[in-house]
């Protein structure tokens, strides 16, 4: 890859104004890491405010072959904003403005700099809702949360950012810019560009514009928190509320160790009993939800092993939240780094891949904790260790390794809304085959053929 | 494009058996045209029993560079299916298999030639419910529905064929096999290549496999028909019912046109003072669907425009979707030939978009029909001619460029869920910019450089 010549870091300047690059080091600091904290420091870092600056950079990338990593905020999983190869990084912040929220047709049309949390605020104002909810949704952007297709615990229900996007525009490698999708719910016209770019990891092009569909806002809502002292009942618990017609909005699991490290923030810590928590929200019309509602107490009373709350006031759900959100920057207290993975498999063997992680934290003599998003079978594995002591490290990724084969052997994937980034990428050819790969890999080529786009991400490194 | 060598039907022939591949003139026939009427024969049809026979038709194929169309039931509206450079059709009707139906965690496997309504009846001995229901249902096939994203009633609450869509196994035009997606829900394991594939029209590879996402079946569904004396309120009255918080499972509109083709169907016909008809159906739980009905209700009852008659039992229910599905091949009756469109607009330019096709009509003197999936936006418009009258004709084609005209310049697109086929191939240009188009483009090259899969649909041919 090449370095950025320093005529060119003068064009962009002059292209998006001397306050909207930066080549400091404390700034490049700032811009070199994500949530694996595996820094590398860029050549300099630009935030463009418009398509055409961001046509205009891609240009100047292409001709002068230098790598591009485009990044919302940084909240990542994987490494899909960590600019491995140098270059320049795009930052998308300072494109975040809510253009329009056409209320009558429930459409909203965004800049990929708007922070998650700030849309659903601004959308609610019209009796909408824009359901896909990260955990960092406070401060990550919808650009960031398209690029990775980000979930979060309403997807259970509701589905993740894919199935809330139904157009862009994009800023190709060359710096051409395409438009995909429409302001339609429904729309056949060519190939569907939309969702190849979701989930994409920024490789194959910069979303500079979003089209939303929103949903109408649900006027009510149930928090429930079940405790149950039983980890294999609590896993089979998340099937059996669902295959009773139950259809939560959120279906969340801890288990023991990370109950242990977000207890303080409950006003009722569970008892010393307590294997595991299920979060479950309902939602949806005022009468629906307390039919729900009964339908899970009654489900629950015939099970010695659970115990329920329900949440109410606010100010208990709140903590609820607070306690599930605190779990990701919590569990360092353990330990000092983690590796964090999100396997999804098929719910009805999510109880195997629970078990499964408690043998390998065993035979591993690892600390293992599970949590996360039991309704659609996405759970999140926290490997902790300390990196400084490379035979704990060694295995962690050993764990890591078993974890992604038990999960492809349960009829799972290795990453449910996370990304691959480059921490999954050597693993790829483990979920697809070669044929499968070899595709992905000329529709890279197609789209980028100088490989400047976010290079070194989903494909394994040869 | 080359002819099949007979050589290499010999080959084809040996390779799935000489019941599965014929060159009778009457069997070409069969497979000739879809529901554009506008025929091209083919040279020889294969109907290929399993993946391996697939691939190897696709190996020859790409040898000897010769056409081959993929199709289903040939129940398409833009001609998908039509082999317009002869060569081998390859029907998939033979691969009819429903593999697995995995109640657990709500998932079917199946082969593209089931029949949508067979897999509906299939799973709801499972109690789950596969909401896709285009019109052809009886006949139409999974691997076309999925070819062309096709939508139908249900698509206003529940989404097209591709919201159900999770895995595919696809056949690319070298005869490699490729899988994509996985059996969760949540999967962001590399590119999305199974929404590239469904709705390119079966112009980048042959779908083989399919793995579904199930709901679990809505326990009950109330249905109304609205008549009403103004086809202005008909048609405002579609925003208001949703945002009024109702939440339709169907929400059609038929104007005064095609209520007169259907009217038989009724044993209580329409008076005639009526303009236009609304079917709104409302599933799911019982409480749910009562409180919203009642809604309804009384949104209705100040409006003096519209009279409501809830169907009181299944009998009435069939014969208002007798009515409904019986549309397209009753409106023949008026004219000899028909021009299809489903432009979708946002819905709430809906009666902008009526009101338009209702001044087309008078000034081209033509009968023009609309009905369709309101609730979406996505208005089926049949403009009805004498195709054997060429002055009639080319009125009928300057209606179809103004309607496409007008529905894009109300926020809409070409096609809702027909596809483009070879019929709206001319005008992709005036939805897509030039870049968007060239990336398309060069992405069937990529996947089909010789251009033998099902050649001339979707791009205008120069």
């Amino acid at each position: 890859m090449s370095a950025i010549p320093t005529h060119v870091l003068a064009e962009i300047s002059a292209l998006v104004g001397n306050d909207q690059i930066t080549t400091r080091h404390e700034d490049l600091h700032c811009y070199s890491y994500d949530g694996t904290a595996t820094p590398h420091l860029p050549e300099a870092v630009v935030l463009p405010k418009t398509t055409k600056q961001v046509s205009g950079i891609m240009q100047l990338a292409s001709r002068y072959a230098f790598a591009v990593t485009p990044r919302g905020a940084g909240s990542g999983m994987t490494g899909g904003v960590v600019p491995l190869r140098g270059g320049l990084v795009m930052a998308m912040t300072r494109m975040n403005r809510i253009i329009e929220v056409d209320a009558a047709n429930q459409i909203a049309i965004v800049e990929p700099g708007v922070v998650t949390g700030d849309l659903q605020r601004a959308v609610k104002r019209h009796r909408l809702f824009y359901p896909p909810d990260p955990a960092s949704l406070k401060y990550c952007t919808i650009g960031g949360n398209a690029a990775e297709c980000a979930g979060g615990p309403s997807a259970v229900k509701y589905g993740v950012t894919k199935d809330y996007i139904i157009g862009l525009e994009v800023v190709l490698p060359s710096g051409e810019i395409i438009t995909t999708g429409a302001r339609t719910e429904k729309s056949v016209t060519g190939y569907d560009l939309t969702r190849l770019f979701i989930g994409s990891e920024g490789t194959l092009g910069i979303i500079t514009r979003l089209t939303l569909r929103l949903l109408p806002l649900p006027p009510h809502k149930e928090t429930f928190l079940l405790t149950s002292t039983s980890l294999q009942r609590t896993t089979e618990m998340v099937s059996e509320i669902l295959n009773a017609h139950i259809k939560p909005c959120t279906l969340e699991y801890l288990d023991r160790t990370t109950i242990g490290v977000v207890s303080k923030f409950l006003t009722t810590p569970p008892t010393a009993e307590t294997e595991a928590l299920l979060i479950v929200e309902i939602d949806g019309e005022r009468p629906v939800v307390e039919e729900q509602a009964r339908r899970l107490q009654r489900l629950l009373a015939e099970q010695p092993e659970f115990s329920v709350r329900q949440a109410s006031n606010d100010r208990e759900v709140e903590e609820i939240w607070q306690a599930r959100r605190a779990i990701s920057p919590s569990v360092l207290t353990l330990r000092p780094n983690k590796i964090s993975e999100d396997v999804a498999v098929p719910r009805s063997r999510i109880p195997e891949l629970v078990s499964f992680t408690e043998h390998l934290a065993r035979d591993l003599g690892l600390l293992i904790l599970t949590f996360g998003h039991a309704g659609d079978g996405n759970i999140h594995v926290n490997i902790m260790l300390d990196r400084s002591n490379p035979e704990e490290a060694d295995r962690g990724q050993q764990a890591k390794a078993r974890l992604f084969r038990k999960a492809l052997d349960l009829g799972g994937t290795l990453s449910g809304e996370h990304g691959i980034g480059f921490s999954k990428a050597p693993y790829l050819g483990e979920e697809l085959n070669e044929a499968t790969i070899a595709l992905m890999k000329r529709i890279k080529d197609l789209f980028d053929p100088k490989h400047i786009l976010n290079p070194g991400k989903i494909f394994p490194q040869s």
